[in-house]
């Protein structure tokens, strides 16, 4: 998803306009979330003026409905283009494309709605991965600069990116020491790994909860159940994974 | 910034949980950034969950009343540091600093305020840098895929920080390819030996505008204009500066 | 809907409180009216701090979930009262009944859930009238000043208030010359009864589209569709009804 | 203040507008409540699509700035026209020439700001009356159905309105069972004759706190500090006035 002709737009506030854009952002980012939850999807910032939403299950008529919605509610409209793939990445190319496509053809494409779902009788499956840093309170937060740990962070996002990458998995970061990624088709055996390889190069140890279901919201949701029943010691093991079908 | 007892009170909330934490994040975000800009100050994400603010020239009784807003319009209360130093990376150190100490003595802290402002005479001055990236559009968005492009975003992120920091300057991401810093005692030379660095070393060709005035929302528009002076442009250097004290 | 103990938490806000209840009140209407909307309801304000929805059709464990979701956005909560009736009067009724019955039990009740829906076989039937003013901009709003023509709206609303009453149908203001009425039992020979009444005792000629549904947001929905009927010139009669079971 | 063409735009959303209007609505009142009180302003609804603010010390660029924020977060535009008077009447009276004036020779006015505010060196005084009734909850809240006490509080209404305009006040209803007046020019024994008539010909007893300063805000706010010093029983009084210049 992504802000239509932003930059443009942008330019017309004048000088004295980042506050704005960062209200603006943030309320755009904070609207789609909620529309999406309501149709149990999720949505992820990919550049603040770009969106990612998982929407497995939400039909093109739900897209367009959300695209009305930010259009009554909002200065600027946005444009969604629908990808399906084997892999997250594979799924978010082919959006790309279609999109990159029109935007060749189109000067100034308003409230565009391109892509297909997946068909109604294989709405697939939805893989999360929930990452945190263990104890990262008592060892960063409370210790150090609050800019030395966001240094980290950001540098444990950088890793974590090209990581997950190698596996065709979408990362993003969703605050504090979180860290979802979106990663149909990667076995937990190789979180583990990642998992202990960041531990050696980084000496930052993570854990993993992982959700499988049909709809984002859902294996968000066991996503996050996965890292609490790792956290309140129900296992030794770093990662756990819930599947519910 | 910080949110009182965040990780507590997240899991008040149940498993599914993630998407109102993040409507929850960016809607305080959107708050603060509106309360700060109206005292001529300018806030940046941290970490979602914490903040930073340039508030040169807002007293604390100000920081009290935003502190206040916030608890009158959100379930949350945050705490705030404020200090102040000869760079921007020493003040959030000083602010760090007392605030870890408290921390250690107060179980669970709420709407703290502590700290100190610069005296009333002397209200100091605010140097911000704004990068974006030459032609990012043509070069990315328009030729790779979202998430690619994302990539370089984050590539260039963990970069500047790490560079921007051998100078004690602080990095935020602002959005697209638009990267803000907060600079004070940085000559522009350095900008720009950092700019041929970052060109040489990732192929990623910036600009930088600079604005230097007493306020934190002076500064940052400055160092738009600054940067639109570029592109329009009206210089051929990679880096231009105003000033308005 | 009530915000539970409102009045002792405004006075802790001090005395230059006024502007931020008005925000209050407004975010957690605009909020109650996207949740129940995304649920097939509608909303209406009582009296800024006391709602009344129709929630036909929605399960008690969803008003559930609405509370909660309040709770977690706003620094107040809310109880809710559910009652059934023949007559949205009666429904209103034995909501506050059952509502002062707790009142005088409990000191403080917070997030309250009481009362009952109808049961799942039988979702019943929402029947809306809304009415507006024939020509309000023309007569009104371009020739008066705004006050006079806010001063015709009062007097309106208080009059459709008593003569709505004397159905048993509630009415609220909905903005401009906008009024919608919850009137389940009262037929459309006597909304046009009323309308010659209004227009003979006030001057004031109105017309009406009745919208009746499973739900209160598909009959508002057709409600507007009948206005909409009557606006366009489709029949001469003041009042058109559209139905959908 | 008044939306721009928001008759035509509403007709554009479809049946299925009345909750994303009402959303709108708030949002913009919210908006405007927030912006306007950072300028010591305050706003009220005249009828949901227009608001009235008391503006004064508020210089016209002030107001540019409002309506251009407003155009930079919703997807409507408004229009202010500024009045000055010896009443609150008279300058709304006022405000509503001029502008009824250029509505009859511009086809869609859009972003209009016109009129005149009060030369600098005369801010000028506002009188604001803050009313509201005794023991309200325990009469009405707890005893009588939600719908009832809103009845009660909308027959206050529209008689306080016509009680008001005798006096060349303004009146708007401010939630719960609250009502501020705008009355510059009326004496505090007028407030006590009118409290007194109220209270024989409907029977519910009033007071009222007035505050009387060079802005909007503090009026306000010396209003609601007289209504509460008539609570806390410090005067015998209905009527208490608060002067801060």
């Amino acid at each position: 998803m992504r802000i239509d002709g932003y930059g443009p737009w942008t330019q017309t506030l004048g000088d004295d306009r980042e506050h704005r854009l960062q209200i603006l952002q943030s309320q755009l980012y904070a609207h789609l979330v909620d529309l999406f939850a309501s149709q149990n999807g999720v949505v992820f910032y990919n550049k603040y003026d770009e969106m990612i939403a998982v929407s497995n299950g939400i039909p093109l008529s739900k897209h367009r409905e959300i695209q009305r919605s930010v259009a009554q509610r909002f200065p600027v409209t946005i444009s969604m283009s629908v990808g399906v793939g084997e892999t997250p990445y594979e799924a978010q190319l082919k959006a790309s494309e279609v999109f990159n496509e029109v935007v060749q053809r189109v000067a100034e494409p308003r409230s565009l709605l391109i892509g297909e779902t997946l068909p109604e009788f294989d709405r697939g499956l939805v893989k999360i991965v929930h990452f945190d840093v263990n104890d990262f309170t008592r060892r960063w937060t409370n210790t150090q600069s609050v800019y030395e740990s966001a240094r980290i962070v950001r540098r444990l996002y950088y890793e974590l990116t090209e990581l997950m990458l190698e596996n065709h998995s979408l990362l993003f970061y969703n605050g504090g020491d979180n860290y979802v990624s979106v990663s149909n088709g990667l076995p937990p055996i190789l979180v583990e790994k990642l998992i202990s390889s960041v531990d050696m190069s980084m000496g930052i140890p993570l854990k993993a909860g992982i959700g499988v279901s049909r709809t984002g919201r859902k294996a968000m949701q066991l996503a996050t159940s996965s890292l609490e029943y790792i956290r309140e010691g129900k296992t030794q093991s770093k990662v756990h994974v819930l599947e519910e079908l």
